[in-house]
């Protein structure tokens, strides 16, 4: 198997020698500089490929400062703020907000900016800007609250401001131009075309991003108080709300976007307004991007973008991505969720990952070398088995490699992992592995936002997140093929023949539930049938969860459970006895449902495999808090699951629970691992299997070949073994 | 103080002598008969008030078998049937139910019965009675959900049933007659008249109860299917909706009392239908029963109501209670909340609590002496807290005396309790005790619901209730007036102006907590500023509770705290430090929050009492699960507290919490004892405290009296101290 390439390191003019011994014993063929080194000018020397970063919008200040009017801008509410007697109330816009990165922007505010009796929901006209970021209402009434929506000008880049806090830096703080300004944007241009003559010695242009900042903004101490990784409110500005009526025939308002300050978060349903919003938004990032990719391609050298910082508006699974014509793209590696949602965008010649630790102090200082290779271990398996399932075509490292190189035991064992790398492309190439079947996540998102679904804040392991982020997870490592559908898609085009299998995961109202949608009698006729006639649905959380009809969960009858929400608590519930049941074979530790869920109760007929009994409770008045359940519906199942964050068990949980749900329990045993610490993956293009020991500790497992064949097998601790069919 | 009176006993007619010996020693004055026993002919010899029980509409077979038109209907609703294809669908009625109990009542089903499409929520008119208990529909569409709401006909009465089931009896099963038929109204009355006539040696009728049964219904295998202490299915009946529409001017509808199969349970805020429904069904009610006191007054009898059973349109505390004229209720005491329910009945001469433990052989056994005096303690002891707030005028005890008798020592320990009942109703007499504030339970029911709650199926031990429910059974003994008010109450008429504080306890879109109530901007600010000039809101659970303007809780600016329901988890909480307090000055371990809330979180300026942080999430992004928090609002104050299931510390927090909110700490050290396992009373009209000990070990605490003055003091197990002003 190959022993080059696919690998990208830092480097430093300061280390050169260094790096290309480590790009050598590493097979690197790639260099970049980090926050804080330097390409050495001879790189191409060192790498096939050399990255250098590339700022669009930010810290040219130069610039900003002569063309104040032409920063970006951002959409802010205020807190609100009580009137506690009849007549006028002044409120501080800015009140609560970073004065260090937040400044007014005063442009024509009765046309922009809005103001909401917050008690009535409704608007209020009577207000006045006094100036001095100070709005007078009038006419308010006491003890209502009132907001204002208004423009603020974005005057820090708020990921330069979040490192320079942490780190405590000293440097200039970088301005961020709002490229909506036709000057600006001919100066954008210019500095394109300014670094492509510059930077001779680099072939790949590394955007980190584009043109705006997913919502970021700071409080007056200068801490985090907004972070949505996928919030627009960085995109708005009055020039944008002017091309968006131009563009789309009506006028879209502050509010639109606000939303009662959820500003339309990733957990909320999208409007149909604020869906136009965002294609208004794709399709100018993606113009305007095009034209910098352009003037790179001429200068032939690659684009490659960073899934981070100013990503918004580029939505790289939407229908605008492909035209900005970008090479590649690279995104940080948090786990299996983060791979599959960078190696599938499409549209792109090349996914990189960039792995950890960062090679930065923190990790890397004297006696560290145990726990930095230990990171490296974790990160890689975590990674691995989104690997086997989809690869990305490259992986690469942080930060300054002179420390990375103090630690040679480090440096051998990642030269181990750029091997294994390599061999799983290799083995993989461009086909798909084996799939058992095929499965749906289906959410108010659906495609667009593939793999990102409960994500916070980059990923973190977060509260009302991780007990469903666990289930993608989970997803990005099984085999089955995974699809990400929407409402609105299988509504207007029904159920693709080949999905066996759909999960639905989330709260009552959020996106990925779905809320309001499940108000609709097509959508619930449509999935019942579907069921019914022979394939799976699986509920996290939840699911299809709409109060209607004497039900919370609309889907009950086919998941085989509800949620008591009071009103039926008069009504017992005998449905409390715990079955075995194939879901559940393999569990041999208490399942983690995470945060779980409160009061859901099975309903007769329905197979309870897990649930939780207070002893506080008087047993034939008791509601029980169904953990688990699989129900017979028709000729197809429902499988519900009261939460799961990711680990072994709970995935190969899943995996059962989806095979089960779709009656092929049978065909599970097919390119199969029994060990729920392994995975295993076949690829029918290269007759090759891989079994994959997720643990730092030696495994044993049967492993099944796609004909049923068992072998026993040993796995060494974090190893992978390959068998040929 | 008094040694005789007040008490009452049962007696049984083999059982003369020592009923004689033990009335004197308790200083019983009345005895009564039991399930089972029989009163001597010559009762009114052994006791100045003799209680015969009574049943107005159940047991007389021999009517009921010659006039089945006339029985009592049961107004039901399917289980939902899902048709699986277009056309016709037939639907079996009683299926699920308990065919012992239910029949059906055929009579004219198109005008009575609705049939509805569950999926769409809209009613279907293309139905058929096929008769045999099967409802055809046409029309039906593939996958969608249908149910029928129809009467069926209730052949057996509820609670014969459960005790002929639960304790395998063989005896004839009870009808049950319906009143509204003129006939079998007339014999009711002549029943009632041949009862005076034959029962000469009585003089109080102790009815069990009047003519319709809570909402008990049993499932196909005599199993309890659905029950519920509140609700009104078993008062609906063809003639009730014939006589309900003469009455109010329109038609009354099966779905205005079936409601999606919640039947306008307890938990469900009531429409305005629903309501005009119960006042009709009180009305009736009390007009029947009228006649049937005055036949008994007429006599020269006493009547007495049993608050059970067949109890429904009573309404103890709504407005047609006093038409009743009725001189005595009785209840079943188990426990503060049971007391004050009672107590605190309008319009009646006299009431009666029937202690614990009933004298059956499954606690009177041989060698069981020791646990039988334990359960008369621990009963005793939790009811007495409330009995020093608002005494009983009597108590009793039910079952074979004679069993009882044979434990000497508990013959003794309740001749003391009684000693000690009487002494509290002398101490108290009819003068209020000393409050030192007066607190008001704000939710959907107001004063026709006072002290009843989150009651669910009688004061059991309930999920989704007895964390709310203790926030009444702690207020039962505190020394605070304690008031219910509903929110069409302070709309009307506004706060008035004693109340200090409001405390809104339950789920969301509960009645308890209000649901809909929440989105009139009236009543939100009508709070918000009643609090603001100085006053107290106590919120537990989900208070306030409604989604609108970017809040779930509307009062989240009074109460410091929000539910984080996932649409601003972008937004950071950063108030999660947890403070001492006066609120929490008496906690010594770790508070008991019942089933608690999750997601809730502090906003800005409120103060953290206490929250639980979990290691799985990151500081900076962290929700956080504030379970007790405190908030200045104006000269007012809110509090937050995420559940309250009884116990002496919780007491003693909500006590702390009452006087803190509204500004009187400095009032709480008065008539007032620092132990939180014990509770004090002061008597102004008397001159006398009491202090009393709610453990069965000695305890020692500081008594303040009402000006403040300290004693040490040293109570001995169970006791109550008395001290003079």
């Amino acid at each position: 198997m190959s022993r080059k390439g696919r690998v990208t390191i830092p480097t430093d003019e300061n280390y050169v020698e260094g790096t290309k011994k480590i790009a050598e014993l590493w097979g690197a063929d790639a260099v970049r500089d980090c926050d804080g080194t330097h390409l050495p000018k001879n790189a191409l020397e060192i790498a096939e490929k050399v990255y250098n970063t590339y700022f669009v919008v930010r810290g040219d200040n130069a610039w900003a400062d002569n063309h104040t009017d032409e920063l970006q801008s951002v959409l802010l509410i205020t807190d609100p703020v009580l009137a506690t007697k009849d007549g006028e109330l002044v409120i501080e816009l800015l009140k609560g907000y970073s004065k260090d990165q937040l400044c007014m922007n005063e442009e024509n505010p009765k046309k922009y900016w809005q103001v909401f009796d917050r008690t009535t929901c409704e608007e209020v006209l009577t207000w006045d800007y006094l100036g001095d970021g100070k709005v007078k209402v009038t006419g308010v009434q006491a003890y209502h609250q009132y907001t204002v929506n208004f423009f603020a000008k974005n005057c820090w880049d708020s990921t330069q401001m979040y490192n320079y806090i942490t780190n405590n830096w000293n440097i200039e703080k970088h301005k961020v131009m709002e490229p909506r300004f036709e000057a600006t944007f001919e100066h954008i241009k210019d500095n394109m075309r300014k670094w492509c003559e510059n930077n001779k010695n680099v072939n790949v242009c590394r955007y980190t991003t584009f043109l705006y900042h997913f919502f970021l903004v700071f409080d007056e101490r200068n801490e985090q108080k907004h972070v949505d990784w996928f919030g627009y409110p960085m995109t708005a500005s009055p020039r944008a709300f002017d091309a968006f009526e131009k563009e789309y025939g009506y006028e879209i308002k502050s509010e639109d976007i606000v939303a009662n300050g959820t500003y339309h978060s990733h957990y909320t349903n999208p409007t149909k307004k604020f869906l136009d919003y965002m294609e208004f938004t794709e399709k100018y990032v993606t113009k305007t991007v095009r034209e910098l990719v352009d003037i790179v391609h001429a200068e032939g050298k690659e684009a490659m973008m960073f899934l981070g910082d100013s990503w918004i508006g580029t939505e790289p699974y939407g229908d605008y991505f492909k035209d900005m014509n970008l090479d590649a793209v690279v995104g940080s590696v948090g786990g299996g969720v983060t791979v599959r949602m960078l190696s599938e965008i499409p549209h792109v010649k090349y996914h990189e990952g960039r792995f950890l630790p960062y090679f930065f102090p923190d990790t890397f200082f004297e006696g560290n070398e145990g726990p930095a290779i230990a990171e490296l271990n974790r990160n890689w398996v975590t990674a691995r088995r989104a690997m086997l399932r989809k690869p990305l075509d490259r992986m690469g490292f942080g930060g300054y490699l002179q420390l990375a190189a103090e630690f040679p035991g480090f440096i051998q064992r990642a030269a181990e992992i750029c091997d294994e790398f390599r061999d799983i492309c290799d083995a993989a190439g461009d086909a798909k592995p084996y799939c058992g079947a095929t499965v749906a996540v289906l959410n108010s998102w659906g495609k667009k936002r593939s793999w990102m679904g409960h994500m916070v804040a980059h990923e973190l392991w977060y509260q009302m997140a991780y007990s469903y982020q666990g289930v993608y997870e989970a997803l990005s490592g099984l085999g089955v093929d995974v699809k990400f559908i929407s409402f609105d898609d299988i509504l207007k085009n029904g159920i693709e023949k080949d999905i066996d299998v759909i999960i639905n995961v989330g709260d009552e109202g959020t996106a990925f539930s779905g809320g309001e949608y499940w108000n609709n009698p097509e959508l619930v006729t449509m999935l019942r049938k579907w069921v019914a006639e022979g394939h799976g649905l699986i509920g996290v959380g939840e699911p299809t969860a709409y109060q209607k009809g004497g039900r919370l969960f609309q889907l009950a009858d086919v998941l085989g459970v509800d949620e008591e929400k009071g009103f039926t608590l008069s009504e017992n519930k005998y449905n409390i006895e715990k079955k075995a049941h194939f879901i559940t074979a393999d569990t041999t530790s208490e399942i983690d449902y995470g945060e779980g869920k409160k009061n859901v109760y099975a309903l007769k007929g329905a197979e309870v495999l897990d649930i939780e009994i207070s002893d506080r409770f008087i047993r034939n008045v008791n509601v029980g808090e169904v953990k688990l359940a699989a129900n017979q519906y028709g000729k197809g199942r429902g499988v519900y699951i009261a939460g799961l964050p990711y680990n072994p068990q709970n995935s190969r949980m899943l995996l059962r629970a989806i095979f089960w749900s779709c009656n092929k329990e049978k065909e599970m045993q097919k390119a199969f691992s029994t060990n729920a610490v392994t995975d295993c993956a076949y690829y029918p293009a290269t007759g090759k299997y891989a079994i994959i020991n997720n643990t730092d500790q030696e495994q044993k497992t049967v492993f099944y070949d796609v004909n049923g064949k068992a072998e026993e097998m040993t796995l060494k601790p974090n190893s992978v073994a390959w068998r040929n069919a």
